[in-house]
């Protein structure tokens, strides 16, 4: 490793004058305008794909934008590591926020701005030239690499489901690897082994057919925009635990190691209160801000709307009520029987003088890699050879749509491997990539090959 | 009386025919436009009114629509009955479903329709024909009577507390009689001797400074948007009684003779209930729906408005949330105290961990004359002589601003004698009133008089 290491040493400054053609290609996917954009930044993708020694590279259409594969499967008998990424960027808007235009990389203190810079075509290039390294010293990888790169993430993935179904032998592999994600905080390298999945509801309360003057008809009828509260009000109790029976029953507790991990995390409660705007932090009893937030499952109101919400005073018994809800959901919760038990509670608890609806929106898996898990761990050793230092464990609280993509359609561990920084601005102007982070990345993904291949 | 009874009989068609020329001026007050008729219409019923024999009739300047005002005082010793009405009338649209033109006053089936029939001048029309009536035949009142119509009614009445404090010497009687309302049904007169007042809040809940991502926040904040289900929730128990401490307190209980007389009106609950199209009626343990309505004070969510509300799903922890919530409040609740008690309990149950915000909007008291003040029953008597049956005493759910006014800035009794319909399309196309009612209604006026000059 010390030849690969020494390579990507010299080739630092190469590497940052390659990425910034690459950024310069305004791949957003969610504009139609820059649809030839989004086709040529997949073309580039093939052909860097090419040049660092992938093989059989492709660029396969799909129904919407274009999804580059490539592969290297000369490491016989070690195992097989699927990376995924993907090379199209959010818009740009407002563009006069930017203080360097978007799609023209500018380095300042150390930092590379850029659209895309972090997410995701920075981390994606991290690993080609990890790749790129281990072919150019040793003519070789370690491991079995199978690369997907695709073109619609920040539009919601619309076509990887089919593609990943239609490509499942293509695709076999022992692991998937995605950097896409931010450490959690500068200095604090770590390793995400964990999302909380979704499962979101509209509940709909209908009290007559039409709004009702609350002096003709107060006290007579039952008031939908009171009986929603009421219902929304029993769904936790005042420490804040849910009350849908059995919403626990699948809940994989925090174990005392990782409960120890998060708490060695350098996290300021007060400033995180601050921060919020918050009077006072409130959640589950019995637990820490970081785990309610990682590994605690929930239970929230997104949205209201009842009768008259304008300037003023309308005497108004409301017709209807809405709530939109969800419940973010951890390890074994799954979506689907969430969604039962919860339907079946408030069928117990709405009254007969109303009719109230469920509507099931969308809802997504838990996903959790046990972090004592071999390529978690493998993960973790090359995190510490890239950057020095031992990365820190943890979870997130919000979910990534892919993590369950492959996890369920190929049934096989993830290892989120993310050198993104929290302030990135991945999404808002000012996008940048640390480049320290991402020399000590390009390092750690080729020990991470190597880590892996000793298994 | 007879004399005075053979009159009106006489010249009923006279009466429809002159009020048909009254209809005929488009009095709209919300319309900018008919300033000039809303003028002409005062000018019509103040020469009117000289014309029936009433004396010093004037047009009163406002900021707004000039106030009508004439009186006779020749009934030494005998009470002095103040009159309200209003000639202004409410907008026509829209105007392409009505059956005949708004301001064309035509007779189908023994009813007259046009915009303002029943709401309100014909109702005025009706006391003016009583007046003259006796002035006819008698060249005298058997009470002395002054007569206030207004030209604002239907935009709020904002100039008449104003004139009721400046006039308050002029004002000055002993009962003010109003006939602005609905009887309680076809064939079913009724004198209604009590309104609810009202209480209206905006209910303001703060959590953060702006929306959170609910996966990377949910469980580590309180919910606004839940925290304020909760608090509506505690404001009434499962069986509708209402918490706040002390709400209860200056109710005063119906009498046993209201709910016997309440228990002999025809209604058909389930028809009611079918009519609004509620899946079953709720309310208050231990009282009738006509109870609960009339009698009892409620606690409504008038409007909620938090987070995301539009189609499909958006994970976010609202920052803000808002209600709107009212009381209809009884004899002897007052507006002031009762919001007292409520910001009280409001400040009780919110957590720390949001601000809660309370705004007090506007209120009213609630009003009632005794059943058995000496006016309601003489006013029972009249109807009695004009419809040939014993009317219905009952009470109304909601509130009439005038009768406040009179009621706190004059501090006299207040019958509300009125021969409307529910039926009769006061605000909305095709309004219509009842000739057989305006006719046994002008005699009941006139008897009116009479009963009260007794005692």
């Amino acid at each position: 490793m010390d030849k690969i290491v020494d390579f990507i040493n010299v080739n630092r400054d190469r590497y940052v004058s390659e990425l910034k053609d690459y950024l310069a290609i305004p791949s957003i996917s969610a504009l139609p305008q820059h649809a030839g954009d989004v086709r040529q930044c997949a073309e580039w993708t093939a052909a860097h794909m090419r040049g660092i020694g992938l093989n059989d590279v492709q660029v396969f259409e799909t129904r919407g934008n274009p999804i580059v594969y490539g592969e290297w499967l000369g490491a016989e008998g070690a195992p097989t590591i699927l990376f995924y990424g993907h090379y199209d960027v959010q818009p740009v808007d407002p563009v006069h926020l930017w203080t360097s235009p978007p799609f023209e990389a500018t380095v300042r203190d150390g930092e590379l701005y850029a659209r895309g810079s972090a997410d995701d075509k920075g981390q994606v290039f991290m690993h080609f030239k990890a790749i790129e390294a281990h072919m150019k010293q040793h003519g070789r990888l370690p491991v079995n690499m199978k690369v997907l790169i695709e073109g619609e993430e920040e539009v919601g993935s619309g076509n990887l489901d089919d593609f990943v179904r239609e490509h499942r032998d293509r695709l076999k592999a022992d692991v998937v690897v995605i950097s896409d994600s931010p450490m959690f905080d500068r200095g604090v390298p770590s390793i995400c082994y964990g999302l909380r999945g979704l499962a979101y509801f509209q509940i709909d309360v209908r009290g007559t057919k039409s709004d009702l003057h609350s002096g003709s008809f107060g006290g007579a009828v039952a008031n939908p925009a009171f009986v929603l509260a009421s219902i929304l009000a029993q769904m936790k109790d005042k420490s804040g635990r849910i009350k849908i029976p059995g919403y626990y029953d699948d809940v994989v507790e925090l174990r005392e190691e990782e409960r120890q991990e998060f708490a060695k995390l350098p996290f300021n409660e007060r400033k995180y209160r601050q921060d919020l705007g918050a009077p006072k932090l409130h959640g589950e009893p019995g637990y820490t801000t970081l785990e309610r937030i990682w590994a605690r499952p929930t239970f929230e109101v997104n949205g209201l709307l009842s009768g008259f919400t304008g300037e003023g005073a309308k005497t108004v018994i409301p017709a209807v009520a809405m709530a939109k809800v969800s419940m973010r959901l951890v390890p074994n919760q799954d979506p689907k029987k969430v969604g039962d038990l919860f339907e079946d509670y408030l069928k117990k608890v709405a009254p007969k003088s109303v009719e109230v609806t469920l509507t099931r929106m969308h809802g997504g898996k838990p996903w959790m890699t046990a972090f004592d898990n071999p390529y978690v761990q493998a993960a973790g050793r090359a995190i510490e050879r890239g950057f020095g230092q031992k990365p820190v464990f943890n979870r997130e609280g919000g979910s990534i749509p892919v993590v369950s993509t492959f996890s369920d359609e190929l049934g096989i561990p993830c290892v989120l491997f993310g050198v993104g920084l929290p302030d990135q601005n991945a999404h808002a102007p000012d996008e940048k990539l640390d480049l320290g982070n991402f020399h000590n990345g390009v390092i750690a993904s080729a020990y991470l090959y190597d880590e892996i291949s000793r298994g």
